[in-house]
């Protein structure tokens, strides 16, 4: 399966521009035999927490998935697009009311087919603006892989992503908006997850300023085995790479972390601690 | 504090040539400052699990502490070394009979002041010869840093690093074995694990051939931005760096991973995996 991943500025608030982006990108990415596009964190709507919360209507936002979902339609593609979302609005569970941020991924005919609510919260804005999800990862077989989302700050936690993998996750997608001066994230992080849960991790973040945010890009995927299979630079752009679920059957063979691992030895360890 | 880590190729069974290499070390890192030596996996009697099962005396090994006690005090250093042991011999509890695979910390007293026993044993010939641990690592104060073990193998599942972190470990001290070809371990996981939950990662290899195995050495001590403060080559070395408190601090003040980690959340996870 060829996976895409843009990586791009969004203008804040400016949906028309930010849609248009999305369907330029999922042109392209079709054209290119790209089964799938990833897209970064609220790239839609931009990465404003604070102003998202003040100004976004949530009477627009249905308007806004269903363009979406005609943008993958007309392309023909698999797209991951993160919005603003009531738990309620998915199905999830959520520690109060107000919005989640959330990810969806649609398939070529523009259906959802799995949701998910960010469970890690970075910051005081995103903890003003939104509320915690605390629903695990879920995992939908997508073009023949097992695939699966988290947010951003979620996947720094290896916890969430062996949720994933545990799961039967091979493949994992995660919208984020890094700011500029965590470029250790993509470069070793998101490695790390890739390599000691033994999937695929596909990483899309933003370029440019919005808001008072500084985003430098630097979206990778990586590998099995822990090897960059595409890294960004700082400006926009769309990567590529292909996603072989028999490396990753390779690697779960060769080194069967997920096997040997001991939840039940953990789970002694967690009431110790 | 001044860490110091011996990569060294052991001499398997060979007892007195291996305690000469880590007294020699010992004395070349107490001259240059060092506060604490870490040496590899094994090293004593050198990495052969099926060999050591079938050939080493467990009478032994009393007299083999001793010896390693007497290098720390003479050399007036920290010293962690890794031996075959039996639990009950340690304090700690097993899954069966027979040895498993230890490391103790020694202060420059000559005292032990730590015990671990590795919880995750690699491969059919470690599983053949030795039983696992299940108890978690300890953390002690070491010259005013908090403290702990793991084994090799062990690092690799963040898992074990969480529980040692969680309880408060500054600097994680590991004896390893790592085969030739698995590079990505010290150059990836090693510096995730020392990022993800901020501390300071030592990372001990054996270098060259030892009974049926080959090492490379590439031992690194990882620091809690995830940077390498140190790394070595392929061939014997002795490598040292600077563990700061201050900087495991800053780190954990700059994103708290551990205060924002949802360990409530995983419970639920566990059960609905």
């Amino acid at each position: 399966m060829l996976l895409s991943v843009l990586q791009a500025n969004a203008d804040v608030l400016n949906v028309e521009a930010n849609l248009r982006t999305i369907d330029e990108a999922a042109g392209q990415a079709s054209q290119a035999g790209a089964d799938i596009l990833l897209t970064p964190e609220l790239f839609p709507v931009g990465y404003a927490p604070q102003r998202l919360a003040a100004e976004l209507d949530p009477a627009a936002l249905p308007g806004v998935r269903q363009r979406l979902a005609g943008i993958a339609r007309r392309h023909r593609i698999g797209l991951v697009y993160s919005l603003p979302a009531t738990p309620e609005k998915l199905g999830g569970s959520s520690e109060g009311n107000g919005w989640q941020i959330t990810a969806t991924l649609l398939d070529a005919d523009g259906v959802p087919v799995l949701h998910y609510g960010k469970v890690h919260l970075f910051g005081a804005e995103e903890r003003a603006a939104f509320v915690p999800a605390q629903d695990p990862p879920g995992v939908v077989e997508f073009n023949g892989v097992r695939t699966s989302l988290l947010i951003c700050y979620d996947v720094e936690f290896p916890e969430a992503v062996r949720a994933a993998a545990t799961r039967g996750a091979e493949l994992l997608l995660v919208p984020t908006a890094l700011s500029a001066g965590f470029e250790s994230v993509p470069q070793v992080i998101i490695r790390s997850r890739a390599l000691e849960s033994q999937l695929v991790v596909a990483y899309a973040n933003h370029s440019g300023r919005e808001d008072v945010y500084d985003f430098e890009g630097g979206s990778v995927v990586a590998g099995p085995d822990g090897s960059l299979l595409a890294a960004a630079g700082q400006g926009p752009t769309l990567l590529f790479a292909e996603v072989a679920t028999d490396a990753v059957r390779a690697a779960r063979d060769d080194v069967p972390y997920l096997r040997e691992r001991r939840p039940e030895v953990y789970r002694t360890w967690e009431s110790s601690a």
